[in-house]
């Protein structure tokens, strides 16, 4: 590429920051990185620091910014903590790209101030456009950010329609694995263990999202993520088990022609996309080998097998703020079952609660989305503590 | 679309002209058609023309188009015949596209003629490319014609490529259903009928089309046709077996990342891609049901299976006019095959012979390629003698 390509890693220490760095240090003409933030890994972060020499350091939490400041002495490196030190990193007017990979809906703030402040964001957390979609997408049309997706499935649809009749979509075909349980005429184990969810057959993520894939939650995620980036409704985004994972996603037109992305299950992929756009960067990973593969497969998923599918279309259809409860719920449904207080078969039943609750109230602002987003996680702490009464 | 699109068909009564005629059917407020051509089906020409009203009717065979004009008598349609005729027909200046749909090296005139005029050229013609693919590209170059290609595999890689990064290309993977012939741990049968031979897996297509395709030597002319098209050489087109024909190509990208285009095997898709361009068309046909389709294979292509594919690969390798030459050979075998004159078996052997007594001299204009074409269909004529003679 002509001129460096600055990035503002938010989210450094999980799987996609560690992910993005491995792709820059394989384009190093390309890129350099101007700030990192991480909500407490302070070892890693000051390793990524040392090699990386970024302007700005940000831990989240404050005793860790205090550790890496000492590791830091001398470096030159500036170090701050809490909300305002990851505000900082995701408006930092020497990134041109932020990188917004924080896991979960502590993404949604710093996305929204990327957005706000007119970058370019690489987006890889999923929460921030299913909870705040609307104020989101609002806020780039007014600043002319321009988000540009990580994730796998959504990479693949905008790889895909690029230079293509828009006006001749027809729908969106996401792809999903089908997680550890499914199977042609299997079911879900009546007791699911962390460990077991944690197997995803294909995709190595942090343990939040694959526990997602293993509920199908990750796919219902996707879909209203996919409504706001490409502005298809619900009737005209189709989820399709395809256990290989090798078809990423695909788009369908009107004259019934399907574009598929293809390529090995590798986060590097997409991520390199994203920084690279519109140009694409030479990784030097194995390519795909389809005969190799053998045969991709392709199944419609049973909303019975996958009841948190089914509640994310739910969800979209609705709007207002089901979406931001739904994902609030989900999240602490997901964290009380890794810690064994939530048997696994469980989770769809907090969501679909807390949902139920959830009055259809627009939400304008992004304020009204984080109250939302507490109230239903509140919510999913009572339903929870309901169920565990029952027992 | 907002304005209608005149369409002249070079090759209307064949499987391409036929199906053109029925997406033109489907979108009558979008195409109108200004003239047929035909090389002798006076009766089924004529009953197009009564339908769809073009200027002008064009039959190669004089006796035909001397039955078209009686027949056409009062219509207020022109009737004309010859070369000069098909040559009317493939420049006509009311036409915006030209459908160049002949079969065989009998299409590299009306080709070369509309991209001379400077035309929009719909070229399902694999041969005008593979014989004078040097000549016709300068040409195009020249005049500004644009070729839009509509054999499935290659109109599968122009949408695939459409708005993408071309300096991050890094192949071409053109499909092959595999034929008849094709499966695992199979071998071509001792002997072969030409019924044998014409009972294609999967696409419904005309004799000499579906014969190519059983030795593979149809891919092969794709191989060097997709050169002149898409601007990459030999070492970066490769060809992978896919017996559902589901994927109709794809393309490789420096990051690893694959485009593949797929659909249902009918050739009304980039026919109405190709006519329809930039925009898609509505074609109310079933649309593709991955899911019910079950799974997608590929397989690596074997050489010793299938000779015709090393031997196209070699005719792009030495260039100049080996390619022309190894075109009209295999016309010439599978025209002797489909009269019981020649065995299947060899016709690989046809060709390499021809094709080794081909001189590496640079063709700079149609009238060398004609040449070429004649002196090894005369050629080939004499091999398939000597062979007679030695049984």
């Amino acid at each position: 590429m002509s001129t460096v390509k600055r990035i503002s890693l938010v989210g450094a220490t999980g799987s996609i920051g560690q992910n993005t760095l491995d792709v820059i240090q394989r384009n190093p003409n390309d890129f350099s990185v101007v700030a990192l933030a991480s909500r407490s890994d302070y070892e890693q972060i000051v390793a990524q620091a040392e090699k990386f020499l970024p302007k700005l350091v940000v831990l989240f939490d404050e005793s860790a910014a205090e550790r890496a400041r000492e590791m830091l002495i001398g470096s030159g490196i500036e170090v701050l903590s809490g909300i305002e030190g990851i505000l900082e990193a995701a408006t930092i007017k020497e990134a041109d790209i932020v990188v917004s990979s924080v896991v979960g809906a502590a993404g949604i703030l710093p996305t929204f101030a990327a957005v706000e402040a007119g970058k370019v964001v690489a987006l890889a957390n999923k929460e921030a456009l299913v909870a705040a979609g609307a104020v989101i997408s609002n806020e780039a049309q007014r600043t002319g950010a321009t988000i540009i997706p990580v994730d796998s499935e959504h990479s693949a649809v905008f790889q895909a329609l690029l230079g293509q009749d828009l006006n001749g979509l027809r729908k969106l075909i996401l792809t999903a694995s089908g997680g550890p349980f499914f199977g042609k005429g299997s079911r879900i184990p009546d007791v699911v263990t962390p460990e077991m969810a944690l197997n995803h057959p294909r995709w190595k993520m942090g343990p939040k999202v694959t526990v997602d894939s293993a509920t199908m939650m990750n796919k219902g995620l996707e879909v209203i993520e996919a409504h706001w980036l490409f502005g298809l409704d619900h009737g005209s985004i189709e989820v399709l088990i395809h256990p290989q994972s090798i078809v990423h996603s695909m788009v369908e037109f009107v004259d019934g022609s399907i574009l598929a992305q293809m390529g090995i299950t590798d986060m590097r992929l997409p991520i390199s996309f994203a920084l690279g756009y519109p140009e694409r960067m030479k990784l030097a990973l194995d390519p795909l080998d389809l005969a190799a593969e053998g045969k991709l497969e392709f199944f419609n998923p049973d909303e019975g097998f996958f009841p948190c599918l089914g509640l994310a279309y739910d969800a979209l259809r609705r709007g207002a703020g089901v979406p931001a409860a739904m994902n609030a719920a989900n999240e602490a449904a997901v964290e009380a079952f890794l810690d064994g207080e939530l048997p696994y078969k469980r989770i769809p039943s907090v969501i679909k609660s807390v949902m139920e609750q959830t009055p259809e109230i627009e939400e304008t602002n992004l304020t009204q989305v984080l109250k939302c987003d507490q109230w239903a996680r509140e919510t999913a702490g009572q339903v929870m503590s309901a169920m565990k009464e029952e027992k």
